[in-house]
């Protein structure tokens, strides 16, 4: 489908943390199986890749504060930040990765937005997802209350590296997150960048996200977020920019230029006014893109089936279009082109050699019905409960919507009571 | 929540199709109570309402054609259309109305599309779902060939009014259905006014839907689709007009002037490139609005959950206003108001009186949670699957996913053989 091709009864075989085989099931040898999964008249696809999320702090905030002003919602946001405990942030966390492993989520990047990362590196054991975690900076404006926390931990980065990145089997990336051009000095994206080439580890950025970065950014340095970060030396093929919903043409010969990524959030830009991102142009320019949730805290949702569809019916109203964005083309930003826009080429696609990153979606539900088309089906119909098997790194996270070795009673549960606890003494 | 008022705690009974009480769980005596379900820590409210939709047809195209052109998509359909028989429409009526009970919905306005009825009334009492059946007629450009018909129809409609107007204990209403100012002529509209006002059953029309239609009613009567139809003494409260994307200023005036109502569609309207409803305009105005799904062969769900978001974020995005449209108004939008929209306003609402319509939603999931406040979670982040329980006219239709008394494994399956077959013989 898409890209990919589609393969009618067909086989996979895994072998440790890899895809050893695809193909017609003939061609594919299964004697000698530890272990075989009968996916007959189910679509056998990639896990899902979502390329800008916020977990950890992100599902404390989910739906606390709807259909209000940016600033009333970014103030409510720190009072609760202020009592962030390590114990409820592992349980937001754990209870993040589960939502998106059932949603067929098997890769995420985290921005980690300035905050503690211990608790989401202890919830990535309990549910071992494929992650990139960037360390998140800023210095200006209402970040401000976290500046010498950013630079000491910029300084210090080589520790986080030494003890996080690639380790889970290589499942687990750490990176660097300079947060955005309007809280972030010119200082500190230079030396995110020093500190990045030094480690060889990737950024993960917010920006061009609204007109009220533009804004700021034109008054303070007289260019646009993308130029001015262009002339800092900080653009680059390992940086992922979420949002870019403010691109004149310019920024986007700078972004194929340099081969910078994006990170397209359709639901959270819709839902927040911040615009909409130039999709056809920057696809046409040959940048990569990929499609992404961001954190529950501006979408609500860990779902990449909503992002497909939303993208697909958004941006076929606004280019005046019905043919612009084919299925196949919102399944590959779902899949493949997430892995690109967040350089994790090894998953996203199935294909030998391949991280073994596999979901299993039944589409024999009566709203999905009839599948004249997979890749139909998948954008238009199907739903993050049609998934009934996650694979990540060749482990089985859930089975027919069974976690196998995890308690999600008691993690809803958990999570649930801390997070309103956390209201409680922060807001009441 | 939103216009209607949340009760904690609460109980409520029903006595035979109607609510009895509801309130307080203390105020509201159970005793004596035949069965009694415990919906603790869910939300228990009205079932939604789909104001505009046409299953038995359109389940039959769903996701046949995607990004393709209005006219390749038109002629496809009518390929599928000439070859449709009552066995496969009856499958189709069926599974149309499993998902839609599945997702939550009671209630649905039925557009017949101008194709047969018996095989959708049938299904109707296996599910017993409560619809108005609008009988669809036509007579200019594509829908030419059904002219004869439709004039035949129009003209018996009385056999059709005795036959199954508030029939099923009142649940299955009947009314008419001219297709649209481009498919009917000025003599189909007068007739059907006429019809309608003496058979006291509603009506139910495509008005304004996009731009094409705009053009054509221009260059053929020299004005809009709305005022073409006001001048045939055509609209009134009885009327419900789905779409509406192409309304200027006189047209809004009209509509409130006349009481005529909204079927607002928005994510079918997105994804074929049809315009944008004025929501904000027209609710201004006093323009009753309910939200739809339309039919699966136009958004391809029948689910109002996405309704609720997609309405949520795209109209945020377009009025540039995250204030605009507040959750508690897309829940209305979705229950009471699609109720009023369609002209029953004996369902969409949970007060002693009211007809037992009411579903019971499990928010305890890891995308929903934490629940800081319902309205928030039922529209940005639940999903159809979160429904557990449907009750319909006092019967239950859904308990804890399961539908008594319904085979859904064999529906599913003669759907499915049925569509492939179809498009076998009609397209291969």
């Amino acid at each position: 489908m898409g890209g990919a091709k589609k393969i009618e009864n067909g086989s996979l075989t895994i072998s440790g943390d890899s895809i050893a085989a695809v193909g017609p099931a003939a061609s594919v040898p299964t004697d000698g199986a530890r272990k075989l999964i009968d996916a007959r008249g189910r679509v056998v696809m990639p896990g899902f890749v979502n390329c800008h999320t916020h977990i950890a702090s992100n599902m404390l905030l989910r739906g606390l504060l709807e259909d209000v002003q940016l600033f009333e919602w970014l103030q409510t946001m720190w009072q609760l930040k202020r009592n962030f405990d390590e114990e409820t942030l592992y349980w937001a966390s754990l209870m993040g990765l589960v939502e998106m492993a059932k949603a067929g989520i098997t890769t995420f990047n985290e921005h980690f937005d300035a905050y503690r990362v211990e608790p989401q590196i202890a919830a990535l054991k309990t549910m071992p997802l494929r992650a990139t975690l960037g360390y998140g900076f800023a210095d200006r404006g209402l970040y401000a209350p976290i500046t010498d926390w950013s630079w000491k931990a910029l300084h210090s980065f080589d520790d986080k590296v030494s003890r996080h990145h690639r380790t889970g089997n290589d499942r687990v990336h750490v990176g660097l997150s300079p947060h955005s051009p309007y809280s972030c000095g010119a200082e500190m994206f230079k030396l995110v960048r020093e500190v990045a080439d030094a480690h060889k580890v990737v950024i993960h950025t917010h920006l061009a996200e609204g007109p009220q970065e533009v804004a700021y950014v034109s008054e303070t340095y007289g260019t646009t977020p993308m130029q001015w970060v262009y002339s800092l030396g900080f653009l680059g093929s390992d940086v992922t920019a979420a949002h870019c919903t403010q691109l004149n043409d310019d920024d986007i010969r700078i972004m194929a230029e340099t081969g910078t990524k994006i990170a397209h959030c359709p639901c959270c830009n819709a839902k927040l006014n911040s615009g909409t991102l130039r999709l056809r142009s920057v696809r046409e320019a040959g940048v990569t893109v990929g499609l992404a949730t961001d954190g529950p805290a501006s979408h609500n949702s860990l779902d990449m089936f909503q992002e497909m569809k939303f993208a697909g019916m958004i941006h076929k109203d606004k280019t005046n279009d019905v043919e612009f964005l084919k299925t196949g083309e919102l399944l590959e930003m779902a899949t493949t082109g997430a892995a690109a826009a967040m350089n994790r080429p090894d998953t996203g696609k199935l294909a030998p050699g391949m991280k073994a990153d596999v979901i299993i979606v039944d589409l024999d539900k009566p709203h999905c019905l009839p599948v004249y088309g997979e890749a139909a089906a998948l954008v238009y119909s199907a739903r993050a409960d049609d998934v009934v098997t996650t694979i990540c790194d060749g482990q089985i996270l859930m089975e027919e919507r069974a976690l196998p070795g995890i308690d999600e009673t008691e993690i809803r549960h958990r999570f649930r009571e801390g997070a309103l606890a956390l209201r409680h003494r922060s807001l009441d």
